[in-house]
């Protein structure tokens, strides 16, 4: 079977160039007689995967020295608690719920501390971006860029007072953001940076050392960025994939550039969808995410048919989360604008003979 | 220039075979036109992958019913505190420190309850285990059956009241255990398991659900064993790759017969070190490693060269850790005994040049 275009919500589809890449070295990389995966991480061999992804991140993102960048394990789940655990040095903590994950994250905080809901959509079940009210003495302020599962996106982020806090694990690097606004940026790998099993943490260095007593030594920033992200074994092969995916994203010319495609993708869908009267998506259109892309067809009977067709035709991963339902399209970085043309074609048919 | 023989501590040698398999399939596993990379952790394909690594396990070692095998992240350090976060329910605990990686669990725990030192051979460099005094109210008992820095292993492990809790991090599968005997054991994969990003976590069923109120959901034992290890995304691709080696273990004939190679390799190097007067090891001999083999040369610029000249032959990895100095050996699962041959040559001709 040829390579098909896998529309899950991460893990996610990678470039079959950075695949082959990897391929090509698996028992042998560059003449070392080794695998990657096989190397020490207290050699030189890795250390130059391990530094120029460091440094691609920051290069990518335009990360000033103000900040730390941290190679972590744990995924966004083990950065709820790391997030209190680091920061909540007065015990109180503004958080905005946009969804499940934000949810998450809140729910996971106020083990810590005081938590204060600054802003809640939940009430129309995550199609919109609320109005909130932040506190004034807040530690940090925490939001969750992009809702992976209802497909919302914040398209501004909100001027706060206290360090911004943002889980980006669903668009990191899929557009141009601007890091200084952000005490914390931090993101599981799996959706547009490489494989799952890393974890990146951006933090502003001023905020290092406040950690809570009980913080776990392996969940404090600080020990992190005084090791570079090497106080024990990192995941090694993780790190080298997305290496190699982040060479691919500048070489395809930055974020800059990875942003305008996925505008076009993102917006080819939601045209159809919208001049469509069998499609639909319940989304706030200003703040519908680029990435996730939640649809339905006028019945769920007609939803699962619709699944399965696609996946005869190499279109895989539609199924929506069990909490909305319907389809859903991740059209991550690595999606291809022909991916999406593709499915908006078999969209198209489907309507057709479904009617 | 040819696969070497890799004697790092880990991530370490992988056979391969193991490798090679993952390279044929690293764009289109199984004709589904996917790398496993690619693959949802909500899906068939990845489900089989995830089912089958934990039913190796079982097979492996013996696992009975009355345990949970958990694939987790983080590595042993985190662990560290997941166990007293876990176990500490009336906030005691008895480590013995054999060891550096022992010590730093012991250091870790202590910010959780009152934990009693058991044992410690930090008197003489880690060269012996030491007669254990154990409390008669700990929650559990601490120990690390292998000491990759040292080279120290327990051969027999201790009779305790209260639950044994094991950090098999470099010695897992390498010799046949009977898992009865233990509460919790721990290892991290990039030694004797597959490569660095995996944790597994095997517990005993009425450990479970004994947490301290301040755990982190993510290093709550119930919640993974609750959710088979895909309570959030695992780190699928380090699964598969361990689930491949697993594979290759059972085809080798199990564990039984991975030891008896692992101890025909030591006793290899180990009587060749104990019958030169040029290289030497101090580790008491009734706790020698199979694993990991430290040895000096006559002085620290031997040493140096001896390294050095190993390298020019294939033999990589070999300088000792800085907390010992000299050479080490790791000689884990996937070194073959024709890699131990080859520097048992080379360490002959080197002493023959240079005493």
């Amino acid at each position: 079977m040829a390579r098909v275009y896998n529309f899950a919500a991460g893990p996610a589809m990678l470039p079959l160039e950075v695949l082959e890449e990897a391929q090509k070295s698996l028992t042998d990389y560059n003449g070392t007689g080794m695998s990657v995966m096989e190397f020490t991480h207290r050699g030189k061999n890795y250390e130059f995967i391990h530094n120029e992804c460091i440094a691609l991140i920051r290069e990518l993102m335009g990360v000033s020295d103000e900040y730390e960048v941290l190679l972590l394990q744990g995924g966004a789940s083990m950065q709820f608690d790391a997030v209190p655990l680091n920061l909540l040095t007065t015990g109180k903590a503004d958080y905005v719920v946009t969804g499940n994950f934000a949810q998450k994250a809140y729910k996971e905080a106020k083990k810590y501390g005081e938590i204060n809901l600054a802003g809640s959509s939940e009430d129309k079940n995550f199609t919109y971006i609320p109005k909130c009210k932040f506190s004034d003495d807040a530690d940090y302020v925490h939001i969750t860029s992009n809702n992976t599962i209802f497909g919302l996106q914040w398209n501004e982020f909100p001027d706060t007072k206290a360090p911004l806090v943002c889980d980006m694990s669903s668009d990191i690097m899929s557009r141009e953001i601007d890091v200084n606004k952000f005490g914390v940026i931090y993101a599981g790998a799996q959706k547009n940076l490489g494989p799952a099993g890393l974890t990146v943490v951006i933090v502003r260095k001023d905020l290092l050392g406040k950690h809570l007593p009980i913080c776990p030594t392996m969940l404090r920033y600080d020990i992190h960025a005084k090791n570079n992200s090497l106080y024990n074994t990192p995941p090694t092969f993780a790190i080298y994939m997305t290496m190699l995916n982040l060479r691919y994203i500048k070489k395809q010319g930055g974020i800059k550039a990875i942003e305008q495609i996925n505008r076009e993708k993102a917006n080819l869908l939601y045209d159809f969808i919208d001049n469509s009267d069998f499609y639909s998506n319940n989304v706030e259109k200003k703040n519908r995410s680029i990435m996730n892309i939640p649809f339905i067809t006028p019945n769920p009977d007609l939803d699962a048919a619709c699944v399965k067709g696609a996946e005869a035709r190499g279109l895989v991963s539609l199924k929506g989360h069990r909490l909305v339902g319907g389809l859903r399209a991740s059209i991550y970085n690595a999606m291809p604008i022909e991916g999406v043309k593709a499915l908006v074609d078999y969209l198209k048919e489907f309507e057709r003979e479904n009617k």
